[in-house]
């Protein structure tokens, strides 16, 4: 163990009359919430690199953080994945999630960088041996090094292209060594500076053949997890390649791959797209894509990702019942891609920030459990719609225009509005939360 | 005619020099550029609704404009058309665009509104034959009366559904008769106010069936016109499902309508959601659905569609260069679905208004034109990707993660970067601006 | 009573286990908190525009909602009126606000438009003696009509600057006559379209001698209610002068009025300027300008005034708790300037709407109190700034830049930073809401 | 000389035909225009900071340009003056602009710290007086290290009031001795990330004490340039409290600087604040406080400060038609806080960054003198504002709202309104650029 946490306490449920702070108030991980418990529903996951590897800094500063880890050796590594392992236990998280970047040092050459990650793939395989802890998913970090500048599978250079695909697949091949149960591909700089240099045609081509690669390779070495594509609009490029859910799924439609990927949905790229997080959770259940979510909020007034924690309990609310309405996770889980603000210094900071935030989604999840149970929304839904479901109109749907106008006419339709009862419904989410 | 645009001059080209404000200083109509007349590049459209039927009014106010033919009569509305065509005389445009909302009065059933429309749509194509003004596309309103509420194809009510398939029968019915270039839909309401009584994924099918109907209809009567969907990504609603080019080309994937229906882009909406008309002008060429475009603009700072008319040359020149790059327009046209300000009263400033958004376009091509035929931009992007025109980069592509991960490590490949010259394509645009 | 709203219950108590719509869970009128019941501390207000005279419609569509009231005589007057007073009393609120063109026809000329006030003013001060309601605040609605296109004071046309002025009078003489607690100044169109018709600098001194001509005119009639203005950024106008709280500091100090008018501050308009409502609210305390709130909300992603009833209860918390910060309202309230969602078309939405509203507020303000009363977050704060508690502290502030560069030097400071606990504190209001 | 910049010629005017991408086309020192040579009215800088310091990092990616001077010694701060004359030398720039940060390495004391400033000052004032190139402004990083996490002034800990202090001093100091035109205040982090750690009133009251000792000071040892703030609405802050132009106008009244402090206004500050550019100018040459500009944009579209090089022409023109329109600028000047793109890898792409931008603001301050010459605006807006030249509008305007509610009714008043003819001012804007 580290020492660095020696301080702080671990984290354990006291129940929501506490005032301990460093207590759990509302995640019980072994309650059990309609068949499963709290523990299985929200199977939650750390992100090594904000929480391990980030230094403090922002456009107009540098690091604030002072972690005794930070450094370019295999010896920080191996002190940061101690401190990594001591920060998830005294959380009594189930889950972690890593790049290749958070968690070895860059070599002199892709092959030392390579073997850098497969000994420290060890080293964290004894760790989650030990402490029982799994990996939620791994990734590539393929947007931070000044060769992935102008992309990855997207960049001019055919050369950054094939980087790019030897580090996923050795980041791929860790994940699978660790059992882990989904990997994810974040497309950092998959997008544009500037229309003007850019063959937006071109790029989406070798974006689309690119993922058709890591589909064929998860395949030929048997990786069980799901690939998730995590949509982002912009930021830190102008445009980003994958906007949002609807974007992905035209992107994925488009080569053919709609059953191979899902997606991994972060609450603070859904509103710089411009959508509640709620609604890209919606679409992609519609869309049978709905993968694994990163439960990190931004601030709505932002113009960046400001990767919080949570800290809304409506609005996790409304995210967990689209999750549970779509039948909850199964490979996918609550990761926290989440940014301590940079003035949060200590040690202690860090727990009380995933703690608290666990507390937030542990009171969203079981509201969203009892009004599901509940049922006053489907109930709801279900009358307005309930049109619908008689037999002419299903047989409308599968008519024409012209029989449609016929109709119209000769039987004088005059169709009167009914009152869509948004402020009723509003008035009743709240009766839960 | 009218009367009521009596005081205004007709504008006629006069030159760069000219500094009469009732002349064209760019558009000479009759100025080959490349191989076309700038009429026929341009092909410029009035929108009928906010030009002539639009009163003024907005959140917080209402009628602002006093225009003669305002009314609900038949009267009124061949008053209106006569104004109508006045106004294009004066300007010389060679289209228009109207929704069956802006032509006709309704009446106090489905077929006599229908009826009422024939008549106007007989009265509209005596004019189009006496002046040669031809008409660039029909519409639908599906979103201004209360049964539209929440909306159209996507309502809940079947008989919603129904009377909006009757009303765009009779729309395209009208448009094919009066040799419309293109029919536009544009999904006003079809989105939602609120997910927690909305079901997306029904409404999602509603959506497909209502559009295959259409298609289905368009061959049956043999209309060749474009059928043409605007996105917009919000307002009035909280969310519409035709949020950009990327969702829309989702979802006619989804329903295999891909190659059946194309786009009318507006810079307004395009930039609402988050995207510069520019990427949403080059996104659709790329996945072949570039149709028509809206050239109105809107406030960067303001939330809403402010649908001003255009006035930034440099904006208007980097969304026609993408235009012409795809090869330009063939059924589609530069519409204006512009508003005046509503504290533009006068006649003049109706056509004014017109006048000058056709110069800052015609400059704008102009300066595209010779953008393209210079040819600096395609040759340094043919440049900056000229590493995948290689044997050995196309047979990556075709390869796989693991062959590239070993050449990666055999040839001890390390990219570097090179410069994206951003600042100095900037520089060469505005040398054409 | 007006008979509209005869199927709908009166809304009463019942505490949080009420399964009844119709009913408060929270807002127990006259449970004492602190020292006060909550109908003292909330002091909840009707607005009458959005709750009684908006028709329901928005850019793109025209009137939802069918209310027997709506219509331009003095006997539309009247019922709307009793239907108003019907609603105040089924929710049981204390106050009301009206503009003049809610409560009474326009007439034919200034005359007799301050007639038909006069005399419906007469009508509502019988109802409020029956009833025992109060009015929060009076105001003069000087945007709708055309003539206010331009603006009212800042118009560049004096006799609107003058028919502005008559309107005031006349709203202060209504708002005084009828016991007002408030008067307040929304200058719907005081803003601009476009600043190349606009003199930013005159426009700015007809706003000065017009809000002090208010000031005189207040203290003239012994009129003993507070002066409001509220500000907003945008929209309707492009730019509108009284943008936030910052500015209309800064119009009054310029103006010498910073100790005659306060604030009514609105969520909507505060995040409509980039602030969160509670930034706002601090920002007015701190320069002792909090007077009021407008306490409906605006969608963070839509970009125009949204208008909603509140339904998030950490919002409404974190507002309530600046406001029992800075020791509560005296003349001000909690007023609902909110509307329907427009697809709310029953009566019993309008009652809902309201009833759940006063319930978010009521859990807002119990756990700002209780929040306040725990202290720990004025504690934190105190601990924070400690620093500057001290006699050397106080000393260096009114030294000087030279003598402090000194010491500096001598005392080789070099200050080490501290962590600014914003999760820790996060977590902490988590625990009260 | 450096050597870095060898390969890239001296930027000279060839005129507007030149196809050169090395050569200004538009920008000619020394044509006149209305009295003043196109150096005296634009008196253009370049900032330091972006220009020779920045690294290229963003919040995804760290360094990309690779610059011989980047270093912390002595040396490399000297080499990095070598680049930094160089290149103003090849821009035949007349200014610059520097922090203390971007020229000195940090010492181990504060007192090293500033000996290095004073040795490098030094070497600058010989490199000045060698090439003649000027200080617009000199400014102090009280932002980028650690300590000032917390702000400078407004910063919870004395000490690092303290410590900001002393760095103003030898930064006025330093500019003094090089005789800069004005020194700027950027509060960088004055401001918050939350209200809960955050007391408002306490952090004005010491930003207030801080800016009278600066004014002070300032007096103290006879520096005449003049002292600027650069107001910012946030990043990295969540709030700054230098929000905008307005905001600071009321900061500078409460504590009755507003005849000692002046403006830097940044355009991408502007419209992060919600306004255009122009508003900002306007609104600052009403109020007496413009001093100089920031020419650098930001994407309208990405929620950060994107600082690129300006390229709009129009947008341009706008802006230097208000600076003309009061006078042009005194002390003041067109800084670039522009950064290159993060690709631009290239020591050419710095020079046509610049160069490029040159281009746009000669041609842009061109328009709009042509316009002001011509005087169609100023025209325009005095008839629009006629009436209130009238002695009767002036006599009301002191008169009182009983009086003037008494002449509206008596005469009858019903005032009409008038075109506000934004669209022919867009026209005639136009013909100017
Ligand atoms: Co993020
Ligand atoms: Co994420
Ligand atoms: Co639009
Ligand atoms: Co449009
Ligand atoms: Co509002
Ligand atoms: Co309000
Ligand atoms: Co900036
Ligand atoms: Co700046």
């Amino acid at each position: 163990m580290s020492g660095y946490f020696d301080g702080v306490p671990h984290i354990t449920y006291e129940g929501p009359d506490s005032e301990n702070p460093f207590a759990f108030r509302h995640y019980d991980p072994d309650r059990v919430v309609h068949g499963k418990t709290l523990r299985e529903h929200l199977r939650f996951a750390v992100a090594y690199w904000h929480s391990l590897a980030w230094p403090g800094g922002d456009p107009f500063g540098g690091q604030t953080f002072e972690r005794p880890w930070f450094g370019d050796s295999m010896a920080h590594a191996k002190a940061k994945a101690d401190a990594a392992f001591d920060l998830f236990t005294r959380l009594d998280v189930p889950f972690f999630c890593f790049h290749d970047a958070d968690v070895r040092p860059e070599g002199d050459s892709f092959a030392e960088t390579r073997r850098n990650l497969e000994e420290i793939v060890d080293y964290l395989g004894q760790k989650m041996e030990r402490t029982g802890i799994g990996l939620l998913w791994g990734t590539a970090n393929l947007f931070s090094h000044r060769r992935f500048m102008a992309g990855a599978a997207t960049n001019p250079d055919p050369d950054v292209f094939a980087w790019s695909a030897a580090t996923v697949k050795s980041c791929i091949d860790a994940t699978h060594r660790l059992s882990g149960q989904n990997y994810v591909l974040w497309g950092g700089r998959e997008g544009y500076e500037t229309l003007l240099n850019t063959d937006l045609g071109r790029e989406a081509e070798q974006a689309g053949r690119f993922l058709s690669m890591v589909v064929e390779y998860k395949h030929q070495i048997g990786f069980e997890g799901a690939l998730l594509i995590e949509p982002k609009p912009q930021e830190p490029t102008k445009h980003q390649y994958d906007y949002d859910v609807a974007t992905v799924y035209g992107f994925l439609k488009r080569f053919g791959l709609e059953n191979e990927v899902k997606l991994n949905i972060e609450q603070g790229h859904a509103i710089l797209a411009g959508h509640s997080f709620e609604h890209e959770l919606a679409l992609a259940a519609s869309l049978g894509l709905l993968g694994s979510i990163d439960m990190n909020r931004n601030d709505y007034q932002s113009g960046w990702d400001t990767d919080q924690f949570p800290n809304s309990v409506p609005e996790v609310a409304l995210a967990y019942y689209e999750i549970l309405r779509a039948g909850g996770f199964t490979t996918g889980g609550t990761n926290f891609d989440a940014k301590l603000r940079r003035q949060s210094l200590d040690p202690e900071d860090l727990v009380l920030a995933h703690s608290g935030a666990m507390d937030v989604c542990a009171r969203g999840l079981i509201a969203a459990e009892e009004m599901l149970e509940d049922g006053g929304l489907e109930a709801a839904r279900a009358e307005r719609y309930a049109g619908w479901d008689t037999p002419e109109a299903q047989a409308m749907l599968q008519s024409d225009l012209a029989s449609i106008a016929n109709r119209v006419e000769a039987e004088g339709l005059n169709p009167d509005p009914r009152s869509g009862r948004q402020e009723r419904l509003e008035n009743y989410v709240n009766r839960f939360i």
